[in-house]
């Protein structure tokens, strides 16, 4: 696109620079008349204000915020890279704006005014955030996490479908002892693999002890401090599943660390299939999303939503597959066994 | 601190709230003299327009652009989360403004009012864009990687000091087939290492063959292609040194891959102690730069900056030391002899 300059505002208002930025900035010292002008030609060339980054026509600032967990997790730059990229490309700049336990993002931030549209990937269960952001207009996206009933637009991968694939192949090698290694409770994305794993399981007539069942953050430490844990039980579990791929990487770090190898001694299955999960090293047994694809939507669904505020909302919903590499072995491995005969 | 909202400004003028909206988007229909009242309570207030996001007063917009690569490369979010947690502290939002080979960051994008100041961490030698920013005011540090002779503030590591103790643990430990995997010869990282490691090395009477040093862009596909052709010579080198973290990992997963365990088989020594070295799947033998000190002196360099733009320039420059984990080993190892006598 090309961007007007103040200098062709002043041509076309036929008036100095000095005056098209004071016009523009509110200052006095001249005519209604010529201020009038001036912003007429502003629109008419839909000239952005180097002060204020806002078009006066379409009072536009061209940037969206986007609300994400740490860009240390390596699962976050998988979607914010590519989804930035793709504003980029349409003419939009990213704010990368911070959500965390201790200083969760607020209303204030997302709505004042600087922001055309906001993307948010760290949406919790019952947050009302999202619906306070649609009451005021303002376009939003769910991507990743979605809430019950919340009046934006939402993508997101089939979780619930994804591990249900999950919990057939950890069924059909054999395993009757699983744990699972989940994520929030207030994440949908948690909550719908539980759902799924549990589901695919039970088909099956297995069912997950409770005491199998490991909860934290979406992170490798809370990979790699469960799936210690879980090597330390008398009972260790055969097959692990873990809520997405970071937290089975520190799991995988973890079974090194204790000597078991992943794939000939243990099960462990991932989520997501983010790049590392097939680095030699790892060779994650994984339920594929594709981020790419997923960023791909959540911003058709936000530049949208910005052209038209008032179009039908939609919820996307993108496939999973189960991705076979190298941690998925059989429970009749010796090594893999029950030390100690457990119930299932 | 406390924000004045419009109603605050409203209040202080004696009008409305929307006639303070209207006076400050510069619209008509009231007289100058009650603009200038709106205006200068607007200012007493350190009111900022929820329009333009600009303060009235200081004329700050509280929004710092970051230049980086990738965030998907390990090492950007490393460098990139602590200063965006820092300026959040300051009251800074962090607007992220990617740097690639195929669409360089332009002086534009950076120069457009809308930037109270820029950080820049894809400095390349000769780029003129430090300077450009500068010249025109804008408070600029460049971070990891400097140029020669800019007239910004700078904060770096001892990249060469690094690369001499890599020398010397290569050395010390026997080997005297060394290889090197570099990244761009237009990095003053790249340039230090290498220097650091020639110099190094060359005290202990090593030199590097011309045909042992590969270079590519600072990932992980790098280090992995690097690896793998130097596992497929004849003379395979006994020792690699990575110019950063990112290139190690892929090295030796490439490793791994020929079935040469990096440690027992093979020298493998990385750069900068990124988080992941510290993984059991990889236990990389590296030389640590402490990256969150770097990113608060890179922010300390820049809110100084932009609080006082006349203060003298400064270049910072943190130490580096050796870590020693799983990934060195002595030449003397059998498995890592070299297939056929090779020249040094």
């Amino acid at each position: 696109m090309v961007v007007a300059t103040s200098r062709d505002v002043a041509r076309m208002a036929g008036v100095s620079q000095s005056t098209v930025s004071r016009a523009l900035r509110g200052e006095g010292g001249m005519s209604e008349q010529t201020r009038d002008r001036i912003q007429q030609a502003a629109m008419a060339l839909n000239y952005v204000t180097l002060e204020t980054g806002r078009s006066l026509s379409t009072r536009a600032t061209h940037r969206i915020g986007m609300v994400a967990g740490e860009l240390t997790n390596p699962f976050y730059p998988e979607l914010v890279e590519p989804m930035r990229a793709d504003l980029h490309r349409r003419g939009f700049r990213t704010l990368l704006i911070p959500d965390r336990d201790e200083t969760p993002v607020s209303i204030d931030q997302l709505a004042d005014g600087s922001l055309d549209g906001v993307v948010i990937l760290t949406a919790l269960l019952g947050s009302p955030l999202p619906q306070a952001l649609a009451d005021r207009g303002i376009p939003v996206v769910l991507v990743n996490r979605e809430l019950d009933g919340a009046a934006t637009d939402v993508c997101v991968m089939d979780n619930r479908d994804g591990a249900r694939q999950a919990a057939a192949l950890i069924a059909d090698l054999g395993h009757t002892e699983a744990a699972a290694i989940l994520g929030p409770v207030q994440t949908s994305t948690s909550r719908d693999r539980e759902a799924g794993l549990r589901e695919g399981l039970g088909e099956r007539g297995i069912a997950i002890r409770a005491s199998m069942v490991c909860r934290g953050s979406f992170s490798y430490e809370t990979g790699f401090a469960a799936m210690t844990a879980l090597l330390n039980r008398a009972d260790r579990p055969t097959a692990v599943f873990c809520a997405n791929d970071v937290i089975a990487v520190g799991a995988c770090n973890a079974a090194m660390t204790a000597g078991v190898q992943p794939g000939r001694d243990l099960t462990v299955v991932g989520f997501d299939d983010i790049p590392m999960a097939c680095w030699p090293a790892f060779q994650l047994t994984t339920i594929r999303g594709d981020l790419t694809a997923l960023a791909e939507e959540a911003i058709r669904l936000l530049t949208q939503r910005i052209a038209d505020p008032v179009r039908a909302r939609e919820r996307v919903v993108l496939p999973t597959h189960l991705v076979l590499r190298g941690t998925h072995g059989s429970s009749a491995n010796p090594r893999s066994r029950r030390r100690t005969p457990g119930g299932s």
